[in-house]
């Protein structure tokens, strides 16, 4: 046996059985032993922004890492953008990325490149393999860090470390580390922080901490102190729907979450960041609590922190108190709105219409700002997002969740534009038959953009302006796009149309796009 | 006036006209000013690895760069591709990176991240502006480094640099350092060597020595001595075609290569890297050439190519000389070959209609090895290629070669798994009416991959080497994906079909895509 098959050996034992792949010459050995193992489920994406994506969305649903199988540093440098948002999202993920032969690197031939200074920036944890006997440590490093930090890990595999032999050896599964939980003190002083501020607190989750049971728990202390709950801007995952927190997330626009946020004077971090915005504007403030807030940091990413939230809640007394923030049912199912197509009606369609225990896999961008709102009493459902503003994440999130829960229907929301940087990731939908619909909002520009052009002050656009931020001449044919990717695939122009098709899709298994033409 | 203006005037005082742009919205003042010049040709790309293979194609033909506008670390990571590429074919350009406002770096907000360490691996220049009158001071030096070296230059715009005002000046275009010459004694050494070593020396060129006069020089130097000519495996550009030098390039099997090689005992290198093997393999060696062969450098990239090449041959006497290797005119039209459509028709097809005076942007991996080889004596043409090994760069390299010439046709040799990569490219040769055909090598696999596959001793797949290196469940349409894009399209599954839709593709103006089933 070789290291390639001591890699394939090292991350089945550990449970990590699915491989999102695109791989290259320097990769083959690799293949081959992938092939050796058909336990091991490789899924390809015909570009490396689709393998990380989907392994993104698989891990969010699957609670643990996939593999990737990536190409030498340029094949990484594709993948980047959406090991990006991953890494904001604190998603597990084993990225393997294939290297020249330690012995050739030397020679700098065309695809040498340096693979470190390019991993660092998007991995939290970055390796190089020096021989084949070190592939078995450096994947069990990997794993761990993924699971423990949690986030993205990088593992640099060079060709003759794949190819050389190693002597055959018992692998048995490593033993994670425990989360580390949060001192005693942290969490009586941030107990009577609550109390002392009562409506003028709040706490801002994300991570795990944004399941059913820790967010119903957060919900309690919430009840018992009159502080608010909040998301994080973006987030990996949260549970949503009728009986689960309502949570709201921090928005977007500046002047609406500095409004969201103003009566906040103690503000309470469960493995959250400092809310802050998106991008600085002239003349607005970065952060996005007022100057006076207080704001202490209860658990960071990494910490046990649905134990964290629990401890605190206990503290509180509140174990038993009844949550706060619990979205009620529908009492009616609202109308489905008519006439032409609009973002706000495709929102409200899907939201109306959306099935139980489906998941939401959304990069609608400014078209669907207001779904995540809308739909906290929908029936329950899983919302996975962009969360690192790297576009292009959308539809191998949905390729990935779909991989993680075959038995689900997987929703992806999806801006245009956005959708447009790995639409590639249809191809994958249709070769593994996923169950995934896909909602293209067609308003052919980078509307985000207009807005931002006109926050700028800039409302008259001439030929340039236009040129760089309208998508619209020639105007993309999503479902020609889709078709020619193996997916079948129309387009809805009125609301009507959009109902009928988005119902037809829910009713049959596989993938499906609508283009909603607004 | 503020940064972003001095920004654009500085381009466009050093006649840096066209910019390659996929913004965000910390470049929306850089977007604002772009719109106040409309001497500025903007062109979008709908991912960005289209601009900026796009930015690579345009200068290797307008021999001057374009500027690109990149959003972010993630929004230049999409980039890096196809920047190595341009990297490899020691191509001229400037990166204008828009990250945000100075002051709000220090949040970590989502899209923050390392932009140095991530440009660094393929620029051979990175810059960050630090204020808005460091912005003036800051393009020039990418500008002058982006011809000197030449190459890939990185400039980081912060939003605020941007946006904050500036002095008016008056701008005067930068003047360049001359190029390096060499010195006299390489020269007389090396023509000594030429001497010494007759038939068993060779010549290696690559970039601006690649030109129809400095090629034309190296083979009148060969004529004196009885030295060999080649070029380097991949070059940014190559003039070819009857009454020009048939440069042979040094081939991508080993093997081959070795073969190529096994005579050679004196190596003078022109800007060329030592010929190496594209990767490594167990027991095959890494240089191409052999243990005793002597290699000398004459000229490095940024010397001045073509003058080394006229010293040299001017130390040799040879200037009069007739010129070696000259591909004489095609005595007869080939018969175009019939029935069922297969690589070597589709390249044989191409090459005998080959018109006058177009532009060959070849990215036909696999499939089109021999397309190079078969077509020294078609009407001249420009060549530009692949360089450095990261797929997805023949589809906007094709755009940029159209954007410099419009005058030219130009044709896109593309493999379909590699096309993949930067599909989106066809949406801008639609929204520009780029005079491209683009020839797609519909073999529905990674080809060169099951190559290598054999080549590492495996010639019976399993189920994952399949799902890993084939393209067809389902099979890629790509008439119904470049129709999504706004391309007109055709399929030809036999030879008759292919040229009969190549010939009426050569015969009008404006994007077509041939789908060529082989």
């Amino acid at each position: 046996m070789n290291g390639a098959d001591r890699l394939c050996d090292t991350l089945l034992v550990n449970d990590v059985d699915v491989c999102f792949a695109n791989p290259g010459t320097s990769e083959m050995h690799f293949v081959a032993a992938l092939d050796r193992k058909p336990q091991m489920r490789c899924v390809l994406g015909l570009f490396e922004g689709v393998v990380t994506g989907a392994a993104d969305g698989y891990a969010r649903m699957a609670d643990k890492p996939a593999a990737t199988l990536l190409h030498c540093g340029p094949g990484m440098a594709n993948a980047l953008a959406n090991m990006h948002n991953a890494r904001r999202a604190w998603t597990p993920m084993i990225n393997v990325v294939g290297d020249h032969a330690t012995y050739h690197l030397q020679h700098d031939a065309p695809l040498t490149s340096d693979i470190e200074s390019l991993a660092k920036p998007m991995s939290h944890f970055v390796r190089r393999i020096a021989s084949a006997e070190d592939v078995g440590p450096a994947i069990e490093e990997a794993y761990v860090a993924s699971l423990t930090l949690p986030g993205v890990t990088t593992v640099i595999l060079p060709a003759d470390c794949a190819w050389n032999g190693v002597e055959p050896a018992e692998l048995k599964p490593v033993k994670l580390p425990a989360l580390k939980s949060v001192d005693a003190t942290t969490i009586r002083d941030i107990a009577a922080g609550l109390r002392k501020h009562g409506t003028r607190a709040a706490i801002m989750l994300t991570g795990l901490a944004l399941r059913e049971a820790p967010m119903e728990m957060a919900a309690r202390a919430c009840a018992a102190t009159g502080a608010k709950i909040f998301s994080q801007m973006s987030n990996g995952r949260v549970q949503r729907g009728a009986g689960r927190v309502a949570m709201p997330k921090i928005h977007y626009p500046v002047d609406k979450a500095l409004d969201q946020l103003k009566d906040i004077d103690y503000l309470v971090l469960v493995g959250a960041q400092i809310p802050v915005g998106f991008f600085a504007y002239p003349g607005k403030p970065g952060r996005l609590v007022h100057e006076g807030c207080e704001i202490v940091t209860l658990a960071r990413p990494g910490d046990d922190l649905p134990g964290t939230v629990a401890a605190l809640t206990d503290e509180l007394g509140a174990t038993k108190t009844a949550p706060a923030f619990i979205a009620p049912p529908r009492r009616e199912q609202p109308a489905l709105p008519t006439g032409t197509l609009d973002a706000d009606k495709v929102c409200s369609i899907v939201s109306t219409l959306l099935p139980e225990n489906c998941i939401v896999c959304d990069e609608s961008v400014s078209s669907g700002r207001m779904f995540y709102f809308d739909c906290y009493s929908a029936p329950q459902h899983d919302y996975i997002q962009l969360t690192g503003g790297a576009i292009g994440e959308g539809i191998p999130l949905a390729v990935g969740a779909a991989v993680a829960c075959p038995d689900r229907k997987v929703i992806g929301m999806q801006a245009d534009g956005s959708g447009m940087y790995t639409v590639q990731g249809l191809w994958t939908q249709a070769r593994e038959n996923l169950d995934v619909v896909t909602v293209i909002f067609a308003n052919r520009t980078y509307a985000i953009l207009h807005g931002e052009m006109r926050a700028v002050g800039v409302n008259d656009f001439g030929r340039n302006a236009k040129l760089m931020l309208n998508l619209d001449e020639p105007a993309l044919d999503w479902v020609s796009m889709a078709r020619g990717l193996g997916v079948e695939a129309a387009r809805a122009t009125t609301a009507e149309e959009f109902t009928k098709l988005f119902k037809g899709a829910l009713g049959r298994k596989g993938p499906f796009l609508i283009e909603a033409v607004i």
